[in-house]
């Protein structure tokens, strides 16, 4: 089970040079459930994502590089790139900011991961975040994957 | 995990129509892992299998009807066909004889899906079994997708 809230960005946070980032694509080939192949790096892996927003059942899944390119020709609409900054929070907690790529380049967004549906309702996010937009299927990056965004 | 033994059929059970009988159509997006789109009655699955025989990771996911024909449309190759039928055996076991429809209408193959390696080496087979044919990858329905079988 995923437990995570996603928000938008006022502004980008200082020295994001700092933290690890890792460049991230990937494409859908089904929007519901999600059926997603992920390049993570040097990693590719195979997610499944039952419907949802704030909890939703999650399976990864290891492809090797052929399979991944293999099964990302089978995808459907636009092939989502960015770059996932992961910045330690509140002592136990990560928060993934997303930067996007091309045609999304606009787009900021910050989810974090919890244990439970309790501690990710109790969480108090830093100045830099904006509006929650946990229960915005619009910020999904499978319905970015099939429609252009305009910010 | 997945431990199962398979084996070619020497001939039919008796009395085969007293035995649940489930209508299986499959397709096969990768076969390196498997990914692996099921239709079993009017249950939709996605499957995913590392590598392997004896043993083999295995996740079987929810589909909807009409995400299940979606990604239908992006399988490799042969959609298989089989009618299953499920052979209660040796107090605690549950042997699988698929009956394939074309394009390999003359293959039949028995699988008994077991608890542990130690439980599967042991395993006695009925009369009716012929060969094992557990480490033939030619067997493996992911091969079967691929090439049109000759008997």
């Amino acid at each position: 089970m995923e437990i995570e809230r996603k928000f938008l960005i006022k502004y980008l946070p200082d020295n994001l040079e700092k933290y690890a980032c890792i460049a991230i694509e990937q494409a859908y080939l089904s929007t519901d459930p999600v059926v997603r192949v992920r390049k993570s790096n040097d990693n590719y892996t195979l997610t499944y994502k039952s419907k949802g927003f704030l909890s939703r059942e999650e399976y990864n899944m290891p492809l090797t590089k052929d399979s991944y390119y293999h099964l990302r020709e089978k995808a459907d609409g636009n092939i989502i790139s960015k770059k996932r900054y992961l910045i330690p929070y509140d002592s136990n907690l990560t928060i993934e900011l997303d930067l996007f790529l091309e045609p999304f380049e606009t787009l900021m967004l910050a989810e974090v991961e919890f244990d439970s549906e309790e501690q990710a309702k109790a969480f108090i996010p830093p100045d830099w975040f904006e509006k929650d937009v946990t229960f915005s299927k619009e910020y999904h990056n499978s319905y970015l994957s099939s429609k252009i965004f305009n910010v």
